[in-house]
């Protein structure tokens, strides 16, 4: 049965109420004939990136890859280089540079890859995750996912599922790794986009990153169930997220017919990974999602408690 | 081989140049160690929908649907029975109808199911299938796609392609049908969108179509390659089309690095479907789709004289 196929399928997961909660959702959803049966065409899976798949502090991965071309540009780019809000980038200080306006971190971020094709900023992601490491914890970004997590996703998969990642980062940051790191292919990856230019050049297309964002606006919030909608095109039934930018598309899975599971990630253990309260990156007055998911009856994960192991080995 | 293979899985197809252009193509990049071998996750195909996996005369199939709802609408809608638009296309005007401008066919069209669920909308569309018929060939819609490419499709992904369908008509009604006709599923359809607003109804979260597109324009000319990135994420090495919006597409698909297939179907057979020259639905001065595919190098498909049938049984 599916519980017992679980069982060895989610060893970095401590008995309790949330690997109970995840077993008995997999075990209904597909014990054909029970009322909770979910046809396989049916069993769409999304799961928030950042802080739920893989870590976010001190602040997000893609952050890190933005700050390593800024000082690359800004070595030849005295002009750039002198922009305050790049001088505290370099300088590490986040804070600082946030108190110039998130309007103006946004335009240097997007200004850092603007120009590049996108095959051409898919070799710079690669690139990067080859080789950065997380500044204070000393390893490689690419080591910094949640093990009980890449579990959950082969779980899923192994019982038909079709797993999806809906981040708030940028789409093709993540594409660049989804396959290596999660098995989930850069077509399964929704998130933010930059908007590209279709050039010709010498009989050849390209498609050129523009310093401005795409279709569709951050993929955070409403824009997030929104996004699964233009994507899927279907409902999913399944949703994990760990901050109140992942709250619509948690309501949405779980407010469809029939079984739904919603999951937060509760960052509690500041021992092995962080402890913080995760906030709305687009709306910080927003209700903290614990209390969201504890009055909607989602499943709230304790990092602390409900995983024996956070990174793998 | 993969010649072999495949030539017992396209049946529909006549001995020729475009048969073989196909064949040759799917064993060069399948040939491990072969100078034009592509690894199966880089295998990626794009389909225009209309006029190329199914007819589209003696217009879009969708119109045919938006026309059913308004005729159910104006029946309790005087107003909007009597608006001239809506008049020359309840009486099968459709030449009168775009006369009075594509805005205002567009603007009835969006109207036509704003207001309903996403889930709605599917079960609509669902419905529509299941019992409209076609007004001249007398056979429902659904019996009006291409036997040799639903062959050509099951060639590709027995071959480990990903078939995407890249189509300028309304991604939802496409997906109502996709799995059904294509054996493509909803997630790996891009298309025309519609935006749709996010509401809360007694704690239920409902995506409620609005009467106007979403994210991104209509699917046609270079938005198809933008939208191929932005879903797809990496560039297609086979695109196939019929008209001179299927164009930027194909031209993406076909300049890219390694093996590449361009194939453009060719309404040549008054006989067995219609015969008529492709013209871009966004921009009719634009060059024909014929005269580019000589031009570049794309393989032509004869309706009349590649295809020993044309619809399924």
């Amino acid at each position: 049965v599916a519980t017992d196929r679980g069982a060895s399928l989610l060893p970095s997961w401590r008995e309790g109420d949330a690997r109970s909660a995840i077993l008995a959702f997999v075990e209904r959803v597909t014990s054909s004939g029970s009322a909770g049966f979910v046809p396989p065409a049916a069993r769409i899976a999304v799961f928030d990136n950042d802080g739920t798949l893989w870590s976010e502090r001190p602040t997000y991965t893609q952050a890190f890859f933005v700050i390593d071309r800024l000082r690359e540009l800004a070595a030849s780019d005295p002009a750039l280089a002198a922009r305050p809000v790049v001088r505290a980038l370099l300088a590490g200080d986040l804070h600082g540079a946030f108190a110039l306006g998130a309007d103006e971190v946004g335009d240097v971020a997007l200004l850092a890859h603007a120009g590049l094709t996108v095959e051409e900023f898919a070799t710079a992601a690669t690139a990067w995750f080859a080789s950065a490491v997380h500044p204070t914890l000393g390893v490689p970004f690419t080591r910094l996912v949640y093990r009980p997590m890449l579990e959950l996703l082969d779980l899923l998969r192994a019982h038909e599922f079709r797993v999806f990642i809906v981040t708030g980062g940028g789409v093709d940051f993540v594409r660049a790794v989804s396959l290596d790191l999660y098995h989930v292919a850069p077509d399964d990856v929704v998130g933010t986009a930059v908007d590209v230019a279709f050039e010709r050049r010498d009989g050849v297309v390209h498609l050129v990153r523009q310093a401005a964002l795409g279709r569709g606006d951050v993929n955070e919030g409403e824009p997030k169930a929104r996004a699964i909608h233009a994507h899927i095109g279907r409902r999913p039934i399944l949703a994990a997220g760990n901050s109140a930018g992942d709250r619509e598309m948690l309501e949405y899975a779980t407010t469809g017919a029939g079984s739904t599971l919603g999951i937060v990630i509760d960052h509690d253990d500041a021992e092995r990974e962080f402890a913080y309260e995760s906030r709305s990156a687009t709306d910080p007055g927003a209700e903290p999602i614990l209390e969201t998911a504890v009055r909607l009856g989602w499943t709230v994960v304790s990092m602390a408690r409900d995983w024996v192991t956070v990174f793998p080995d």
